[in-house]
């Protein structure tokens, strides 16, 4: 069976591109793979496949976009540093059909199997040990180190590969290796060339309070004793160390699907759910991204990822302008994946998917259940109740879940792709897990850098600012058919001829005609619209579409002019157009360790000047030179959360929600829902006042089955009276014919 | 047993304070009773008691605030205006010890009993069948008519109690009393004097496409036919008159509590859910109101209520510019409140509130369930996963939900009052229902006033724009003791001495000191803090509060001098802080329906220049003199959509989500749901790719349940090394005592 053009490499096609790259490279030269994944065929070669795949056509003799894996990989030559290689390798013909090396200035993200040197680097290091010896700590503690990207070169800093780390300890007297070392944090930052795997230099950090300056304390004569008012319960979570009792009280909910689930998961990833339709992909940056998303076999989105997430902290203490995180580009949902389990990530009936990622020898390794699929109940989808004859009817809203959660040392990201029986698209996103905290004195409390959680413990005010990629295919596939409008509600003035009694706004459309941002304004209600340039929806006349409505979260704070805004120009708008190039799904460019600037990410691709027209070349109104061409738009969506730490996020965080939401816009000529069936769930039960059984004679007692319709809904109105016979009222009849 | 003093009368008290009031009206008065219900104690009164009561210190002696009744009715004197009159009377001494009348003016709300008559006039009047002589209607189509507020009156229009009707047809040859009327509008408003009972007027409506002005075409020589193009199915939403088949394929979801539900429903309405504890009151005019809401014994809010709802809308062509309703001041929540049905509504174990509502003679009626009451589970509470250990512990965010969905004749509103395991208080508000439409000539489509979404039928460009009252109480009731604070997460220059690399950001917070509004401002990442002025958090040293992110959503569009935003000021800014007053419910005023402007609102709460200070008469800086006084302040959410509609929402609209949030902020002092059990769910199941049966060899065969700990959560990855000695670390170590 030849697989699909989304579905992910087979084992035999990862040792298959594995070998290929291996034999290329010369025998004294030693490999250090970080991924091998598809290489996804470029859009022109897959649209047409699709459009076949749609239309039920697809034959042997269909063409295919040829096969390809990418690799990623360093190639360690002696005495050299290593080449931070990426080939493609054509799977038919077993060729490399491309190959590129990075500049040495440019590093890619970390992978888990990188971490374990840290450690052994610290205490192999004198630096490092003089910098501990200026502390003492209570008796059976231990030492860990979280490793973290560097994070932003100081200027004029010319370095090869460099990892921080941040210092804490551990209560080893529990006898428990999940004690929380977070609650320990010790004020120094080692920092290790990645290519020696040496410690070059260990950063003192501030520990004071509000009128205490950037600086760290001068190191005291005497080991200064630390934790030594920690209460050694202050920072745990897991059960077993709490010194709270844990609730009693909280019965269990059960979600169950008696029938079975309403989705299907077919083979090569295909997934179908209530008329909606696409592909899976899990990728080691990215994590679960949908492709070919489709209603009623009606094309919406080509493609659909998270891009980016940058987490920048607002201390403004030297070091700690380098706690700026790229998640995906510094890290990778994808490798970040947890694994997931039945009745604790999520509830009812679940599938699991597994994904193969690659180890650093360059073999697949499987990865169980990275992302979990399920449907949920959502209340209700849509309800009316006719006041005239008190009959309701009252529908559900379903949701089909994509679900993946990401662990980022002390961090947690849950995302979802949420898609709905109205047409609905949400991508809810959730941070959790545990804040990423510094050493504070003892005994002060007041900080303008963060808040106290914990004797001794400062979680640092940052932000979390996200990149959604967003591929739309309004209705057709086809180049150039989906365009970008930006609709605003605008009040208008008080006008005799126009407007004469003031209730009147505006409508206001703009067509995006070349590569711009856009940043959300509620004032005026803008909402993005992704649209068919000719389908016209039958009902209303307008271009049949799908709306975004960009949230106004706050944007990146950093001065435009540091570091930290410059390496995420992503982060200063809410909403991108750029023209689509294949291969380009980063928000702030494929390389953010260590950057010192965004390159190639979405500030760069609108400045090339790409435009949005009809072909006739007039439409370039206003766009740059340069490689500008004409092209079929992409959207980034940017949202965040400005997270200035409470007490109540110690010391794991309650979840902070965010939805983005895209929903359809005249793309169906009804509600999508309206054959949404209304049946009574016949599970539910009531539960009475006072401690009374069921049934027993409380007021809710009778409660009739009745296919979805609800009589009685308005027991205590009264509607108007009967209608009217039109001649009665004063019609005229025209006959039927 | 003597109720508490904020549980709902009973029917005996009802009876006693009708027979009260009767009695004070002379008999040849009639009496028209609108609404009876409990007058709620005085804040003054009512705090010792619930003092009192939190500490389980209440006897026979304490003192209890008077137990009285609220009673509006028009007094009918034969040859008069009816008067509208309001009195409260104690039910002890059986007395009444207020009595308000209305000005003439000033228009109460209508109750459902008033609808009926609206027809009658419609049938009684030459006028009316005057104007439907200008139409001809298909054969077997009936006249209906919806009524509506009549809106604000025009300049100089000096009326008694009106009503105006929209008018529709209904297609009586489907023999199907719930056939859609919605989809056939014929273009004329009757204007009915409400006190005559007669229709004094009926407006012609405009019916053009984008070029056709503001005016209604003129009448021509030979009825206009209607509906000549209209498909007969295109507007019904029942399902038995649906021409799509309903899906099939929707499996059940059920949800249930096997071991029972968590909450507990005492009697005089008391509810206790994880932590949480409130009486659930329920008005006509608001519907559900949480009172006395705690946490684990401390006070959040004194009372929590929707307060109003304007829609206006955006349509200039008159006189579509007095459709504006005000749902609460006009109509009532409690009034249109649906009677829920077990499985419909809400989902799983659910406990169902009865009210008591008045009849027009004082009767005491039953209004059953109105309002349902369940937990749900909302995903993932917190997680985080070890990556050292690779354990995860994740627990699950439960939710407690009061629902009432009320109808407003052709729409629907789903409104949620959630409590959650972390602390976290939020308001979910869901619109539904059938758009407000009107007749458009048939084959045009281009209206700059709305959508049409089907042939003949435009759907305008309206907003809704809620306001809710919080009268925050944090962890005290003494009065004076809860202050309102601004924060915002302001931009800092970059600069050498405080900011040298341009990553910081400052926490600004402002004490909001006397009467005031607020708009959102997601730049800024503005919240608002209910916060003790003088309890601090153990931990941050903070002061203990909660704190509400207002919604950047659009607000009030229509021009500042028209009157539409005059008579709904409060829909001009997100945030209002006013100082308390017994009785002072209303946003937009006692008397919207025929206002001309608000008045009594939230904007003349703010201009009587209350202040919140210390009781420093130097801290009533820049209020202005007048009634101002020192208060407590009482903060109003003020959050909106504006709905432009798309063809999506028709015939039925799909739920549109809204969330505002009231979370803890340092009122703990970690986070509240660290007791959260995370045990895993034994009931959830897994789903196999490619129909295979579940455990058949599948990648997810292999699960085991170990009392909410999950091993094995990064199988892929590898954390860093083991914790390293202290002394390895170079660290001194300080023997504990």
């Amino acid at each position: 069976m030849t697989p699909h053009p989304l579905t992910a490499l087979s084992e035999d096609e990862f040792k298959i591109a594995r070998d290929v790259v291996t034999k290329l490279h010369a025998s004294d030269f030693s490999l250090f793979f970080r991924a091998i994944f598809l290489q996804e065929p470029k859009k022109a070669e897959l649209v047409p496949f699709l459009q076949a795949e749609h239309a039920g056509s697809i034959t042997d003799a269909t063409p295919r976009p040829p096969r390809r894996a990418r690799l990623q990989y360093d190639v360690i030559k002696p005495g050299k540093l290593p080449e931070y290689t990426q080939s493609v390798v054509d799977l038919k013909s077993r060729k490399e059909v491309e190959r590129t090396v990075a500049e040495p200035h440019c590093q890619t993200g970390y992978i888990p199997d990188e971490f374990g040197a840290f450690q052994d680097a610290c205490v192999a290091s004198q630096l490092f040990k003089d910098a501990m010896a200026e502390y003492s700590l209570p008796e059976n503690f231990t030492v860990c180190i979280d490793p973290w990207p560097y994070g932003g070169p100081d200027e004029g800093e010319n370095i090869p590969r460099y990892m921080q780390g941040l210092v804490f300890a551990r209560d080893a007297s529990k006898n428990n290796l999940d004690s929380n070392h977070y609650g320990y944090p010790i004020p120094i930052i080692p920092v290790m060339d990645f290519t020696t795997k040496e410690i070059v230099r260990v950063d003192r950090l501030a520990t004071g309070g509000a009128d205490d300056g950037l600086d760290p304390h001068p190191p005291s004569s005497k080991p200064k004793p630390l934790f030594t008012n920690a209460k050694s319960s202050a920072a745990e979570y897991v059960p077993e160390l709490l010194d709270i009792p844990l609730r009693a009280d909280l019965k269990p909910i059960n979600i169950t699907q008696p029938e079975g689930a309403s989705f299907k998961i077919h083979g090569d990833n295909l997934i179908e759910w209530q008329k909606w339709r696409f592909r899976l992909g899990f990728t080691p940056r990215e994590g679960a991204v949908l492709h070919d998303l489709c209603y009623d076999g009606r094309p919406v989105l080509y493609r659909l990822s998270y891009s980016e997430l940058t987490v920048p902290y607002g201390d403004p203490r030297p070091p700690f302008q380098r706690k700026q995180a790229f998640d995906l580009g510094d890290g990778g949902f994808g490798r970040a994946a947890n694994n997931l389990e039945l009745g604790c990530d999520c509830l009812g009936a679940i599938h699991y998917l597994d994904a193969v990622l690659a180890d650093t020898a360059g073999n697949p390794t499987l990865a169980k259940a990275v992302a979990c699929l399920h449907e949920q109940d959502n209340g209700i989808g849509w309800k009316h109740t006719n006041f005239r004859t008190n009959r309701a009817v009252v529908t559900r809203l379903r949701e089909f879940v994509v679900q993946c959660i990401v662990t980022l040392a002390n961090y947690e990201y849950v995302f979802a792709y949420k898609l709905d029986t109205a047409g609905g698209i949400t991508l809810e996103t959730r941070a959790t897990g545990i804040m990423s905290v510094v050493a504070m004195d003892e005994g002060k409390t007041e900080s303008p850098y963060g808040a106290v959680v914990a004797p001794g413990v400062l979680a640092q005010n940052h932000q979390h600012i996200f990149a959604v990629r967003i591929d739309p295919a309004i209705d057709s596939y086809a180049d150039g058919d989906t365009r970008v409008v930006v609709e605003e509600s605008v009040p208008a003035p008080m006008d005799a001829a126009t407007n004469p009694y003031g209730n009147y706004y505006e409508i206001r459309k703009r067509v995006v005609d070349k590569a711009s941002w856009i940043d959300a304004e509620p004032r005026l209600n803008r909402v993005i619209k992704f649209e068919n340039k000719t389908k016209k929806n039958a009902m209303s006349g307008r271009n049949v579409g799908f709306k975004l409505t960009p949230s106004a979260s706050q944007l990146l704070l950093a001065d435009e002019e540091s570091q930290v805004s410059k390496r995420a120009k992503f982060a200063r708008h809410h909403v991108w157009v750029t023209g689509y190039r294949d291969d380009e799904f980063w928000a702030a460019g494929e390389f953010t360790n260590q950057s010192t600037e965004e390159v190639g990410g979405v500030w760069d691709m609108v400045a090339r000047g790409d435009w949005f027209g009809d072909g006739n070349e007039t439409s370039r109104n206003g766009s740059t030179e340069g490689e500008g061409r004409k092209c079929s738009p992409v959207v980034w969506s940017v949202f965040g959360l400005t997270h200035n730490p409470r007490v109540e996020d110690w010391p794991v965080m309650p979840v902070e929600i965010h939805h983005m939401n895209i929903r359809p816009a005249d793309f169906f000529t009804a509600n999508p829902a309206l054959d949404m069936p209304g049946s009574k769930n016949k599970a539910s039960v009531i539960v009475p006042c006072c401690g009374q059984q069921n049934g027993a004679g409380g007021t809710n007692g009778d409660w009739e089955s009745n296919q979805g319709v609800q009589k009685a809904a308005l027991t205590h109105l009264q509607g108007p009276g009967p209608d009217i016979p039109a001649e009665e009222a004063g019609a005229h009849v025209e006959m039927r014919k």
